[in-house]
């Protein structure tokens, strides 16, 4: 009952994967996921229609049910996924993925320090939903969207494989590393000298050892090192005792920069249907910059047609944004 | 699935109460209300046993809902609440009472301008559950907790009714309120100058005209303006001009204020079996000095057993607060 | 040299006066005071010509030899007033007069726990400067500017001696209490209690023993001392440990408020010639608030022939709207 | 008189100084400059006796005058200088340097974009201080000293000028310039971004028609196109659309990096005989890091005895710690 609940207008189907790709990853982490596959009202009516699909994925620290997450006075991403459906936007089924781990996610990469998380969401989550739902399985007609990491994820996710994502949408996304990471090297390093003896591991062993994010650098350690475990190996790019960059391993890093990636995948980029970009002008990351980067370097390689939008927010509580990009991708991912 | 959600040991009813005394309340909120009550593991087997009951309120803006709620690494509310009783904690019902209003909450005090929700909670949600579940309808064997505005429903509404609630526990309760909520009036003068002609009408147009919360100050508007809806019937307790005080107004206010309700309470207080206060010391809302008011008034009338602790943290993220309080009121509200 | 000093057009004595009613103040502070007078270009060239006179004074915490002190690319206030008086303004005298004390100031009033600042002022400097240089002795040709402490001081010293000063400019000065003073009883207290012990006098040790301001409370704690010195005799008008109002102690300052005084002073505030309020919009102590509030008291009297103006800044780095008002004020006491 | 002044033990020489490799610099600044020369108690007594010199110099946006500045109850640090030669400590010549440019200052370089201050402050200063005064003119009785920009001057002139300099003192110094810099190319990109159509020349005609400082991000501004004037002759590092680093010009600037800088001058530094190190653990731009990377460095070219110590401050209010190395450096630049 309204307004601590709302009933749905369409359907959301929580189901188990089992991952072959996952199982005995770095971490110990699970190898059975959820995936929950909402489905537009009328799905059930029409039993041979098929639906554009569009696959969502989470910020770092994002587990499954905080989509159901309620923040005051507003409805939370389900809901507003829901309305969207149920007003004038054409039909699409939206799959919610998980890619979590112990470190907080994956950046939805394959890294030996993680898991295959790129492997998982492309060959298996992909294959699985396009068995047992009525999708349009061609590129054209699948996107992938995502906030913070999320959108990290969104953005590299077709570049490498075009051959299955046609559309994208990114929401404050991971990018121009120098700009959204590097200036966290510093706090890490004085962190761990104030508190934890320079020690990452001491760090760990505290933060397993009360409410997680009670101290409120907490949230940068953890940061920091998850990178690390996805883009190099665990390596951090960083002398931990004065956060003096190493830039041998930052390099790997910058590797997996989606504005440096533009260049390298321009071909994938040429190929999509719809490209959102969006972050907010306070962003605590300065992800608006790296929006803006990843804007300008796919300029370069000729693609323009792109919905691009810096708004006034912060990086936080910005979940409204989500239907925007979901109706934009789903016009454009549906064939006329 | 852990971690992505836990299977509960107790049981989780989800009911709806019809309240007589909020239909046709002044903010035109629903008179249908929600209610969850929480069964602890073998409820269900002892068919005669009989058992405490805990209410849980919730703070400001809070909707039932909520208490699903999940942070970055950490269980809910729910979830810590099935934890302690699945351990060694005595068995206890506890029950999740909504409270909220279209302006946020309710203070749990009756108000001509949002509705009666102290006599909703008292003569209506606790007799609904006594007459439904096996718990033992004395106060001695009835507690409440709460957190924030929560907190402050459950220092008042024992002070007003040591007939229902023997033991209360209030994680950084509203208190002091020339600390918690004074400053604020300064700086809901300046938005309304800097961002809306100096007119709340205006600032509630715009506020509901976008996601609730995307800006900053909204909190502050939203906050000062509920509480004289709940204190002083609508009225504002200042000049939205400047800030400046209106002692008369304010002075209904601090009749409201726990800190101040003591000397008038004091037998009420003095029946009680079970007290829990506590606080961050880095409370936003320098809730740990009204903690401390609040003993300090108490121990004047000679109420010294209390369980009182400052702990280093905000207002915010504290919900791991709840458990150690909820297993201190039942071991004191159930019979030896 | 540019841009490391400039050579005035006009001249600075540096004096020192001996006070009668400063010798044997409670704080043992010194009772040869230094006093500064501004000659504007000309004065020793027209031998006759007399001038209006304006004083300056300073915030809590001011030494005389602060205005001295360069910001960054910026003409201190010294320079600034002569780069005025060097230009188009008519010509003034301009006093700066010196009431610190040991707790950071005197707010310009007679207390027994600080010293006769007041009759300081007006019965010893006043005299003193209108013997020996040749200003107009009238309050028509008189006035009184200061920003802080200092504009508090602008504001009630013409209130109480309307016989003396006919113009005042203030600049964020110090008014409406509840707003700019008692937010700051909370963190007082928090201060005290995590790491004093719970007592100003430990606090002063510890301040006296390094270097002043080292630690970012400093001033907080000082400012409430000081104030409670001056307006209450050195009695807090809050409990230390809670930051609980001692309303009737709190009672004395706001006797004190320039807001409050407005109606007892109606007829010498109608008196004047000149006033000029302004204070920044993002003012830490809100003293744009207490800025609105003193003008809409004085509205209410019948006083609207006010410059006033809100401008976008914080309280520091202000000192560039110093020579504005003297050009104000200058202009309107001066004779036609 | 104090508290408002203080008379010199010592005195202090107020000089002017035409420089040749000034003259016409870039700026446009004056090539005559000022120079302060500090001659201890007994200076005029002994009239054969010569002393060791201590050079000071500031940081970015100093200039020579605002070694009077006071800050409230605290001596300035000229006083605080004076204090220490009335005292125990060796007696030695201190002077005081300009190198300010329009810019905010020289880091004490030469660069095309500013003009020759390391050749001015070497090949200049020195000889004028020694032809006019009596010191000891050999580098094992010449310091260095400064703070912030100072100390990283003080950090490298003594490396490119161990013939001239045998100590150095750096309080909070620029080092480390991937985490004291770098963080705020992306502060600047936004502000230009967001105030500044993009364009710094619209930033510093803003800059330079208002009070310098008046808006907050100001010296983020200033700071870096200052840094590239002196480090990479004005071309900046970044990307003013995106703060994406452009790592051909940035290896310039890590070419002046003093943590850099250590291997290619590891025998000038091994020739010191004083070296102190310290930063403010909370130091806004991380240069407690710095000071810990600089460290590391001299250690590992066998460099280890040193004074290092990191204090509880921020970057602001730390000039009582000058009195501090001036004293170790005199101890150790006075002959035995």
């Amino acid at each position: 009952m309204e307004p601590w609940s709302r009933v749905l207008a369409g359907r959301l189907d929580e189901l188990e994967l089992e991952s072959e790709t996952l199982r005995g990853n770095a971490l110990g982490d699970p190898h059975v996921r959820p995936l929950w596959v909402y489905l537009p009202p009328g799905y059930d009516d029409e039993s041979e229609r098929r639906y554009p699909s569009l696959y969502v994925i989470q910020g770092l620290t994002g587990q499954l049910d905080m989509w159901r997450n309620r923040s005051a006075f507003r409805p939370n991403p389900l809901e507003l996924t829901d309305e969207l459906f149920a007003g004038d936007a054409p039909p699409a089924v939206v799959v919610w993925v998980d890619a979590w781990t112990s470190l907080g996610g994956s950046q939805f990469v394959d890294s030996p320090a993680t898991g295959n998380y790129h492997t998982y969401l492309c060959d298996e989550v992909v294959p699985f939903v396009d068995a047992r739902f009525r999708t349009r399985a061609a590129p054209e007609n699948r996107g992938i969207a995502g906030k913070s990491s999320g959108g990290y994820g969104a953005m590299v996710t077709p570049m490498l494989r075009p051959d299955l994502f046609g559309g994208l949408a990114t929401h404050a996304g991971d990018a121009l590393f120098e700009v959204c990471y590097q200036p966290e090297f510093a706090v890490v390093a004085r962190e761990l000298r104030d508190h934890y003896g320079g020690s990452y591991d001491r760090f760990w062993e505290d933060f397993r050892s009360r409410p997680a994010g009670s101290k409120e650098s907490d949230f940068h350690l953890v940061n920091a090192y998850a990178m690390a475990a996805c883009y190099s190996a665990g390596e951090l790019p960083f002398d931990v005792a004065t956060g003096r960059l190493k830039p041998d391993v930052f390099e790997r890093w910058l590797a997996w920069d989606p504005v440096r990636m533009v260049p390298r995948y321009a071909d994938a980029l040429r190929s999509l249907r719809a490209i959102w970009i969006d972050a907010g002008t306070r962003d605590q990351f300065s992800l608006d910059l790296g929006a803006e980067a990843f804007r300008r370097e796919r300029e370069e390689i000729g693609v323009t047609d792109v919905h691009f939008e810096l708004f006034d927010a912060t990086h936080m509580s910005i979940e409204y944004r989500y239907p925007l990009a979901l109706a934009y991708l789903t016009e454009r991912l549906t064939p006329r």
